[in-house]
């Protein structure tokens, strides 16, 4: 265990980089910027995509792979996006052959793919000559890489785990209503199952993903009071089919460009799900995701007791596996049960259950929850029924903490000075008038590090005046400083 | 649907090309060597995942994630690995910043991983001091490159997915029965759920993987006669220990190397599924891994009868459901059934019910099933126990069907001219004397294109002569020409 991790309220980026290495999440691998995911933290990641990926599929969408590389000039065909990510990558120039240990140029660069729309409607093209070959609803869970100077564990790292979804459609309506599904499906999971409260938005121009005509987003508050944008789903237009010349023929014969989509999460995920609940003392994770849901410390000063516990431990475990909870009995004698607490206490377990002779003695257990570490006795006999109602308690209590958070550090300001003094002494996202402008909107960034993060989906119609510019702003978008 | 696929018989090479085009399982992309791992071949894939995943699981294993690049010095550090595969790798030497266009160059070239031991034992060096760190149980499934100028769908693919298992441990007998496990497994899920009847063995010296001190195997055999290697397990002894200095503290504080394993299975099986048991008229899958087990095609004059055969395939869906089975009501009114059972057959979908007119009348419904092609009716009140039933018949049988091939073509020979022979007529594997040399081995390979796929597990020890050299031998070895 080493140390006590550094406190939020010391160092927040600290605590957040130590949380993950001692919890065992992750850790910085050799290679420069790459991550090693540890077991306890893919496992994490395996809850999420499990859920996700069952979401994607009662959707209607289906899996597929495609090409780590892109040659260069298919990249480079749709502008914007070359425009985007051309700029960060890692290029493979050469190969080797068996019998020829020479290293051999390629007579054309490949690019690691830092995102596959280029790859996909290169091989969309193929795929549709008709109406009848459409939708197309397709997903890939991918490794992306983009080239980084400067990483964070799961925040930002050259290499990192995703999927992207990409689809094509007849007509743009229907483009348009996927892409708000998409956005819909992945705020629904981050309350749902990470307990994690969003706000729907759009980026700006400037903000917005450069091959798509708009992208939505689900922005995330973390506890330090940035934001993380942990999703995105873009309308892409006809853009990609008109780079890549995909058309269909229309049920009246007439040829038309493919109207598309893509959207996509990723191991960033881990790192908003960590800094949107964990305290000083390790993580705290939401039942749904969580790899272990109960633990199980045996209180005891010698091998008989050890094994009277072992027995009743195997009736608890009997009766909550059936339930599709996992339980984990931390058996060890080479630890005493105050380092076993705070280990699983490090590592987010949202139910600790103790067993020690006098337990034995009343048919009870001591049951502590991770979040609030409330604790309470209770017998054997409600385990069954406690426990998996103690779970959901838990699920909503950090959803409800997190929201309230979330709420309280939004605030409404009507002046750029206004703005700067919440910003430095309150942080949290800022609800302002914007007259609109890219120029005010890098202005603001340039002068406070605050971003606009979406100019909320919910947000009601109120005239105004920009706080930067004092012209007029036909409504607030949300600024934060942000990951 | 276009023309039909050609024979087996005809040309066994473009029958597999030609079906895996045709069912929609892969297709080759614009990037040289990779292939798009359509949305119906990446189901079957996702199955197989699954029932591997859920098998690792089951014998204590974990998953993980690790970099996709490897420094060209740690790729080399064990010197037998690097020989074995830096002769086939692509290499990224250069990268692009945001805020910098140019192509940069590393200050040292990256690989793009072939095989992951390089940088997982690097890892492990981190992670292991003591013998209490022991055993590390871990998998990954990932992407992996291995340049190749001569492709095949799913056989030999630049960049192709699998899951590699690497375990440490701290004794040579725990990693013995690691790499021996895992075969099982493998063995296990190749006959149960693919429905491929495999022969243990390990491999000569010859064949073995560089970095391994055995590389044990499942060897199956294609309908063609030649074999197909299935999935390997690798006992490492202490060679990757030793390479990135992994040394463990044992129970009496002495230091020593740690000993491994690695095993792996890849989308090849994909291509084995398909060779295994497919027939002219397209793909017959094993029920386990069939991404739709029932497909139901309505007989119909006027929208009055399907939509009166609709209702009753409501129900049956009703009832199969729930069984775990998926159904696919063919309700298309833009295809003729005739087409649509062909479609089907394509596909491999193992049980195809048709409902007309007159088994509304009747009660009934005409089960066909893929491999056999047999006909039956039911009464509709039995599909919730003669479908499954069915299924299970036909995964049992098309096993068997695969098993009395396999073992009509596993020849017996005493001498080369023999050999030779059969090979040239039968094929299949050839039970056969060899006096352990590589000299033997490699002019056998250089004659005749056979090479050794392995020494079976359960060969009775049996004293001869080696048929090529006529030197002394101490059993059988199996040769074949291999895909």
């Amino acid at each position: 265990m080493g140390k006590e991790i550094p406190s939020r309220s010391e160092d927040y980026s600290l605590w957040y980089n130590e949380l993950v290495k001692r919890a065992d999440l992750a850790e910085h691998s050799d290679v420069r910027g790459c991550m090693v995911i540890k077991p306890y933290g893919y496992s994490i990641w395996e809850k999420m995509q499990q859920a996700l990926d069952a979401m994607f599929k009662e959707t209607g969408h289906v899996n597929a792979y495609f090409p780590l590389f892109v040659p260069k000039s298919m990249f480079e065909a749709e502008e914007q996006n070359a425009e985007g990510f051309a700029k960060e990558c890692a290029i493979v120039t050469h190969y080797r052959l068996k019998n020829d240990p020479q290293n051999n140029r390629l007579e054309e660069e490949l690019v690691v793919r830092p995102t596959s729309e280029a790859i996909i409607w290169n091989t969309y093209k193929k795929w549709i000559q008709s109406y009848r070959d459409l939708p197309i609803l397709v997903n890939q869970w991918a490794n992306v890489v983009r080239w980084e100077m400067r990483t964070r564990l799961f925040l930002r790292t050259a290499e990192f785990l995703w999927q992207e979804g990409h689809t094509a459609h007849a007509t743009r309506d229907e483009a348009v209503e996927e892409t708000l599904q998409m956005l819909n499906v992945y705020a629904t999971f981050a309350e749902q199952y990470m307990a994690m409260p969003v706000i729907k938005g759009r980026k700006t121009e400037g903000e917005k993903f450069p091959g798509a005509l708009d992208t939505y987003c689900i922005e995330a508050m973390m506890q330090d009071g940035k934001a993380l944008q942990a999703g995105t789903s873009h309308f892409l237009g006809q853009n990609f089919a008109k780079a890549f010349d995909v058309q269909f023929a229309g049920k009246d014969g007439k040829l038309d460009y493919v109207w598309g989509t893509s959207w996509g999460v990723s191991t960033r995920l881990m790192g908003a799900l960590i800094m949107a609940h964990s305290d000083d003392d390790g993580l705290i994770l939401p039942p749904k995701l969580a790899p272990i849901h109960v633990v199980v410390v045996p209180i005891f000063r010698n091998e008989d007791e050890l094994g009277r516990i072992a027995e009743k431990v195997k009736e608890i475990t009997a009766s909550l596996k059936p339930l599709g909870l996992s339980v984990k009995f931390d058996n060890r004698d080479t630890h005493k049960p105050g380092f076993k607490f705070a280990e699983w206490e490090l590592k987010g377990v949202p139910v600790r259950i103790a067993i020690g002779p006098r337990d034995l003695d009343n048919g009870t257990v001591e049951v502590a929850r991770r979040d609030t570490r409330e604790k309470q006795v209770i017998k054997l006999e409600e385990v069954s029924t406690r426990i998996p109602a103690l779970l959901n308690e838990i699920q909503d209590s950090i959803f409800q903490r997190a929201l309230t958070f979330r709420n309280q550090h939004i605030t409404e300001v009507n002046s750029y000075d206004e703005f700067k003094d919440v910003l430095e002494t309150k942080g949290g996202f800022i609800s302002a008038h914007w007259d609109g402008t890219p120029e005010t909107e890098a202005s603001i960034k340039e002068e406070t590090k605050a971003t606009i993060r979406c100019i909320p989906l919910n947000a009601k119609s109120e005239n105004g005046i920009c706080i930067y510019s004092g012209k007029k702003s036909a409504g607030r978008v949300l600024f934060a400083r942000a990951y």
